[in-house]
């Protein structure tokens, strides 16, 4: 019916579409720190935003837009949040909007999208030195992709060419920024996601939450949420291309597999863990349980030194408060069987094979309620020494 | 009208107990592992447990006694929690007790307190070996707290004697063990409070959960909530002297002591942080926001890295589901303004004031909502190197 096929070089697939990062002289190793990506025609444009109270400038000032606005530009910058800046963090945006509608007077609509440390005003004349570089015609997902890194130890991009029964096809394609700060409620992740796909705006508007539901807000590195978590979806419809089916599949792989790599690297990290508890009352209720183990500290160090401590496991689960009972849990370490009701305790034998798995680089944790008939899976990494390194001195 | 004063010696100063902690072979350090408190005549108990669903052995086999039934015996041991031990948990419990019964025939009604590992069975043959070291006149308050420490860096016990106007005088004396998994729901800790007030039955129900809620629910060392948290009152009522006021202050004074001993111990941490939320709209929505503080890992690294990250507490508060908006919030740490409406970002000079707050032992981190009148203060810790050490080994 389609075929979803991987493609190299992320953003750059997609027609109508371009893009750069520079470096504007924020990270002090020179990396670039400035990106923009933009359109030659106007885009339909699909966002979701942090849940967060005290939202980031750069999102308040795109909720201002009328609903349902269309925009050819995306300006994003990293090392500044501009978060609990009040109205003067709308103003600043509005100031560079300004100097970057005068060098390009075909933006329209412009969003500005921001990571970073929370607090600080901009620097906006430093970052308008950033438009003496751009190239309005570049198409250059790498450096767009690694503009956006802060805490990242990799780039994140990824594209796929969606072949229809007709031999037409479209692309989707993102770039995405995150490490710390994953949490159930995406926090402190960017994600920018263009098509080409002949895209109705209901579509899009449609597809985007549910995707983002099992990807984003299914992986947790800490537990925390920022102000300034985005993920935008843009459609320049050039292809002429559309099947609904085949965009919302290669839509929640996309989704899905960036947000994998966010787990993966998940600050200090070494290992990614699927935790998947099934026979819930509810999906809420099996949500509930797998969200809490993959937040955890108890069972993030635990994954940490490779213990099989799946007290640690069934503890956390009784503490959820979800409908459960010892009688009829069983807990397996990918297709070790650790604990049931008749298993109760680990023989020498079965805590063996469950600390070989814990040594892989990913395994899944399989907790069967036996209560219902519902099932969730949430993404975690474990907590080693890198975590507090990182996040003792992020500032500095 | 009545005046409290610290005594040393914890629980040997309340009349009619005794209590005793003894070496079994479970601690590979020779460090004591089983302990007992008992009294001459039959007690009133109340309690407050775990609301993990998984409750340890220990507990269920509590909770089968009737209602408001007496009790001259608890025995406790650490290093194995029976907890997730099913039916067969409780049994061993039984026939632990049936051992003892034979060797002490006065013992009513015994209760078990237990605090370890989860999973396993207890070595019924091996914890019952202690029974033959019990003196049972013995007064040892310090062996008594030693045997149920775990993962305790030290000894929690306190006593205070409460003298009243008529020169009549009672004690309330408690041992605690706690150091990881000190959540809001009093993760992991274990109390045994003592009095010889001659205090009614009904007032030591309505007097022990609200302290509780003050105390050991408002501390946070990692957010985790175990199976085998308990809480027990016992009086003796042989001093004859009771004033109810004079009671509550002094069990709300012992029980937010210990509960901030629980903090300082926090696994590996090096501070404790006062997280005051005032201004709010009801003290649950304080209470949240105060917690969700204390509980979030990038507060927690912060304060390890000693950097006054201001917006990360920022953001936690908007992540928390509380009311509140940038305008009005106001950030002190200790007496040192680092954020208002006004004063937007830190300068430098807040920025080096706060830098040196942030090196203190303990200081206070105050939020003010500016929405209402509500407010809660929650206890934290930082978290550092040490509680990846201490928890990703335990078991071992």
């Amino acid at each position: 019916m389609f075929t979803i096929l991987p493609l190299k070089n992320g953003l750059d697939n997609v027609a109508g579409f371009f893009c750069q990062g520079v470096h504007a002289g924020f990270k002090p190793n020179g990396n670039n720190d400035v990106a923009f990506i933009r359109s030659n025609e106007l885009c339909d444009v699909s966002s979701v935003f942090t849940t967060n109270v005290f939202q980031a400038a750069p999102i308040k000032h795109f909720l201002r837009y009328p609903k349902g606005f269309q925009t050819n530009f995306i300006l994003m910058n990293a090392k500044n949040a501009n978060a609990m800046t009040s109205e003067k963090g709308i103003e600043d945006i509005e100031t560079l909007f300004g100097k970057l509608k005068t060098k390009f007077p075909s933006i329209h609509n412009p969003i500005m999208s921001s990571t970073g440390v929370i607090g600080y005003r901009l620097n906006v004349e430093k970052l308008s030195t950033a438009f003496d570089l751009f190239d309005f015609n570049a198409k250059d997902s790498h450096a767009t992709a690694s503009a956006i890194m802060t805490t990242d130890s990799f780039k994140k991009e990824l594209c796929f060419k969606v072949l229809l029964d007709d031999d037409s096809f479209f692309h989707i394609a993102a770039i995405c920024k995150g490490a710390g700060m994953i949490n159930p409620a995406m926090a402190t992740m960017l994600c920018f996601i263009l098509t080409d796909a002949n895209i109705p705006k209901a579509d899009m508007d449609e597809l985007l939450l549910p995707a983002i539901e099992h990807s984003f807000n299914a992986v947790s590195v800490d537990g925390d949420t920022s102000t300034n978590d985005t993920v935008l979806l843009l459609s320049s419809k050039q292809s002429g291309a559309y099947h609904k089916e085949a965009f919302n599949e290669a839509l929640r792989l996309i989704t899905k597999e960036l947000s994998l790599m966010l787990v993966r690297d998940g600050e200090g990290s070494t290992k990614v863990v699927a935790f998947e508890v099934s026979g819930a009352k509810s999906v809420a209720e099996a949500e509930r349980a797998a969200k809490a183990l993959s937040n955890s500290l108890l069972v993030k160090t635990a994954l940490f030194g490779e213990d099989p401590n799946w007290g640690r496991i069934a503890s956390t689960i009784g503490a959820s408060g979800i409908t459960c009972n010892e009688e009829s849990l069983v807990i397996h370490y990918d297709d070790v069987l650790i604990y049931s009701k008749d298993q109760r305790s680990l023989d020498a034998e079965a805590e063996k094979k469950a600390a070989a798995v814990m040594k892989k680089e990913s395994f899944r944790i399989h907790c069967e309620l036996g209560i219902g008939e519902e099932s969730f899976t949430a993404y975690g990494c474990d907590l080693g020494h890198k975590y507090v390194e990182i996040n003792a001195d992020y500032r500095t």
